[in-house]
C-alpha cells in the first residue's frame, strides 16, 4: 500500500506540471464539479498540497471555491419545496471571470456518487437545470479551451465506500488512493516522463484516425447496433490541447481516450451502456437508448430511469449526442476491474458516448464559430454533457469512408492497427 | 460537560431566530472573518446545523463561502514574494451582492488566533490591506446595517489549543464549546427567552446613557488616563438593531456591551490595553497608546509592536478611534476568567475602544449621511476597525456634561447606577 502523502505530492506535481502546465505568474482557481458548486471539503489534503505545488511553480494567487456535499443533503431534506430553482448569484460570474482572465482552472472530483440517491428526481433536476444555466457561459468557454484547465480526483470516504463496499472505511480510502495512484502512473519511477510518453502515444493514435477521414462509425456489440455520422470537418482529439492563451495542457488526469464529434442529426440505432452511470448524485443502471435521425426516441434503465428521462429532457440538445470516444478494453483502468462510479475514471476504461453539448475543439475551426454555424456543421448544443460507457471486450467498431467502403477500427474492444 | 451536538442545535436556533431573525423566503450567506476570505472548514458541523435550521425557518437558499486557513499558511510559506498584493477578484463583489440583495449575512469565527504569528509582518499587512480594500464596500454597507447580520463563533482545534493550552486536544475542544455554550446562555432552560430578557436589559442601559447626553467620557485606571469627546448627536447602541430592510437583529452572539461613537478629533491622554489582542493571526501584547487631538502620537507593545504599527498606519483613520464600548467587569465572560484571543468574546468581557472606522448607526441620522458629512460630525473613516480591551476591576469612567460638570458612570469596572 502506498504512502498517501507521497501520492498527494506526486499527483499534485503531475497536475500542476503536466495537467495544467501552470505558468509562472498565473493565477489558479480550484473548484469542484459544476453541479456541486465547489470542491468537496474532503479534498482538503490534496487541495493544500496542490496549492503549495502551484505557488512553488510561481502561481501569483491560488484560491479554492469550496462546496460541502452535506449542505446539499440538508437542502434536499429541509428546504422549502418552492425554493429549488434558487441558485448562487455569484458563482457563475466568479467562474466566468477566472476563465476570461486566463487563470488556470482545476476541477477536483471527490464526491459521493449516489449522494442524492434517495431524493426526489424532480427536485434534483430542478437544481441541476438552475445550476447548469448559471454556469453555462463558463462551461462554454472552458469547452473552447479558452484557458488551461484540468480535472483530477481526490479519494473521499463516501466515494471509497461505494467503490470498495466490503472494506473497512480506512482501508477503502487507502485502496481508492492506491487505485488513483496506479491508474495515474504515480507508482512509476518518473510519473511525468511516463505521462509524456503516454500522451505522445495517444497523440499518434489520434493522428492516424484524423488521416482516415471516416464519414461514419458503426458500432456493434451486445445490445448495441449503432451508426454515427461524423461531420466533414470533425477532428479527433486526445489527452493534450493548446488553450486559447497558448498553453499546452491535459484536461483529464488520467486520460486514455481519443474523441471527436458526432453529427447531431446522424445517429441511428440502439446502444446499451456497459457500466452504471453516476449522474448528479444518482445511479442510472442498464441504460439503453434508441436513436433516429440523431434524436433519442426511446430510453430505458433498470434503475434511475426517471433521472435519465429528466436528463434527456433538459433541452433540445440533451437528447442528442455531443461526443464519441474510443478507449481500448485493455486500458489500465479497464484492467483494474474496478467500477469507479466517476466519469473521470470510468470514461477511461471504456469507449463511450455523451449526450449533450459537443466540444467546439472537435471541429476544425469550431472554436471561432458562432453557435449557429457550429450547429449547422453538425455540432450539438445543450446545457448538459453526460458521458455513458458502451465499451467492452465484445464491442466492434468499423469506420465507413465517404465512398461507402468500411474497415475495422476496433475488434473485441481493442484497436485493430 | 455538555453534549456538543445539543450545543450546536441550540446555538444554531439562537443564531437564526434571535441573531439574524431570518425571514421566511430570505436567503442566507454564511461567511468567515473578512481577513480569512471564508468560513473555516473546522466550522463545518456548526454550518451544517445552521443550514438545516435556516431552511426549516423558511430560507430560500443557504450558501457558504468557505476559506481554509491552511491555504493561508501555504501562501505565506511558498508564494512568490511579489505576489502578496493579489486578492480574490470575485469575493468582494459576491459579498456586496449578498448585502445589496437583502440576504441575511452570518459570519462565523473559528480561527486560529495566532495562525500567522511566525510570518513576516510586512507581508501580512500587505495581504490585510489588499483584502480590506476588496471588501470595503461590503463592510461599509454592513456597518450601516443595510441587512440583518450576525457574528457567532465555532470552536476549532487550533483556537481551543490557544484558550486551553494545558488540556488534551479533545478535551480542549469540548471545554471551548462548553464555554461558548455557557456564555451564550445555551445552558439555560430557554436560551431564546434568556436572550430576550438580556437584550431588554442592555436596551434599558443604552436608553439611560442616551438620556444623559454626555459631551465626553473620562477614563482612569492603571496605565490609563484618557478623555474622549462625544459628538453632539452620538447614539448609544446595544445588542439589537433594526436593519435597513426593517428586520430586528442582534449583530453579535454573545453581546454584553453598549457602545457609541467617539469624536475623531477629541481623544487625549494615555490608554493601556488590559488583554492581549489577536489581530489578523498575530498577538499584540501590552498595547499602549498616547492620543493627542484624536490621533495616536505614541504606540508601543511588548509583543507584536510591528504589527500594531502597521495596523495604525493602514490609513489616516487607523490611528484614530471609531468606537467606545462599556462592559461591566462582572459580565459573565469576564467572570469566566478565560482569555479567548477572539474579539467576539473578549470584547464582551471588558470595556473597550476600537481604532478605525466608526459605525454610522452610532450617530443620529448617520446612516443617511455622506462620508464627508459623517466625518464633519466627528465620525472616523478607515479601511480597518480593530477593538482592544481596556476594562478591568480597576477602571473608573466618568461622564462630563456640556457645562463641565461630571458624574460617575463606572467605578471599579461596574455600573454606578
Amino acid at each position: 500500500m502506498l504512502d498517501i502523502d507521497d501520492t498527494l505530492r506526486k499527483y499534485a506535481d503531475l497536475t500542476i506540471r503536466v495537467g495544467l502546465n501552470l505558468q509562472p505568474g498565473q493565477r489558479l482557481a480550484i473548484i469542484g464539479p459544476l453541479a456541486n458548486g465547489g470542491v468537496s471539503l474532503d479534498a482538503a489534503p490534496l487541495v493544500r498540497c496542490l496549492t503549495e505545488t502551484a505557488y512553488r511553480a510561481g502561481a501569483s494567487y491560488v484560491e479554492a471555491i469550496w462546496g460541502d456535499e452535506a449542505l446539499q443533503l440538508v437542502r434536499f431534506s429541509h428546504a422549502p419545496r418552492d425554493s429549488f430553482e434558487a441558485t448562487s448569484r455569484w458563482l457563475g460570474p466568479a467562474l466566468l471571470d477566472h476563465v476570461r482572465a486566463g487563470d488556470a482552472v482545476l476541477m477536483i472530483y471527490a464526491n459521493d456518487p449516489d449522494l442524492l440517491g434517495s431524493y426526489d428526481p424532480e427536485q434534483i433536476t430542478m437544481v441541476q437545470l438552475a445550476t447548469a444555466r448559471a454556469v453555462r457561459p463558463f462551461r462554454d468557454l472552458l469547452a473552447k479551451n479558452a484557458t488551461n484547465w484540468t480535472i483530477v480526483a481526490a479519494a473521499s470516504a463516501a466515494w471509497a465506500r461505494k467503490v470498495f463496499p466490503e472494506a473497512a472505511p480506512e482501508v477503502a480510502l487507502a485502496r481508492l488512493w492506491d487505485a488513483i495512484a496506479s491508474l495515474c502512473r504515480l507508482d512509476q519511477p518518473d510519473p511525468t516522463a511516463a505521462w509524456r510518453a503516454h500522451l505522445a502515444a495517444l497523440d499518434a493514435r489520434k493522428e492516424r484516425l484524423n488521416a482516415r477521414r471516416y464519414s461514419a462509425l458503426l458500432y456493434s456489440g451486445p445490445g448495441t447496433r449503432l451508426t454515427i455520422g461524423l461531420p466533414d470537418r470533425h477532428v479527433w482529439v486526445s489527452g493534450q490541447s493548446t488553450s486559447g492563451n497558448g498553453i499546452l495542457f491535459a484536461a483529464n488526469l488520467p486520460t486514455e481516450e481519443v474523441f471527436t464529434m458526432p453529427h447531431k442529426n446522424q445517429v441511428d440505432g440502439i446502444v446499451s451502456a456497459t457500466k452504471a452511470l453516476s449522474y448528479g448524485g444518482s445511479l442510472i443502471e442498464h441504460l439503453r437508448l434508441r436513436f433516429s435521425g440523431g434524436r433519442v426516441v426511446e430510453a430505458s434503465a433498470s434503475a434511475g430511469e426517471q433521472v435519465l428521462r429528466a436528463l434527456l429532457a433538459t433541452d433540445e440538445g440533451a437528447g442528442r449526442l455531443g461526443e464519441i470516444a474510443l478507449v481500448p478494453h485493455g486500458s489500465p483502468i479497464s484492467k483494474s476491474g474496478l467500477l469507479f462510479y466517476s466519469t473521470l475514471f470510468d470514461e477511461n476504461a471504456a469507449s463511450h458516448l455523451a449526450v449533450g453539448s459537443a466540444y467546439k475543439s472537435t471541429l476544425s475551426g469550431g472554436e471561432e464559430m458562432s453557435d449557429e454555424d457550429f450547429e449547422r456543421a453538425g455540432g450539438n448544443r445543450s446545457l448538459t454533457h453526460v458521458d455513458f460507457m458502451i465499451g467492452s471486450g465484445e464491442l466492434d467498431v468499423d469506420g465507413r469512408h465517404a465512398d461507402g467502403t468500411t474497415e475495422p477500427v476496433m475488434r473485441s474492444g481493442e484497436w485493430v492497427t
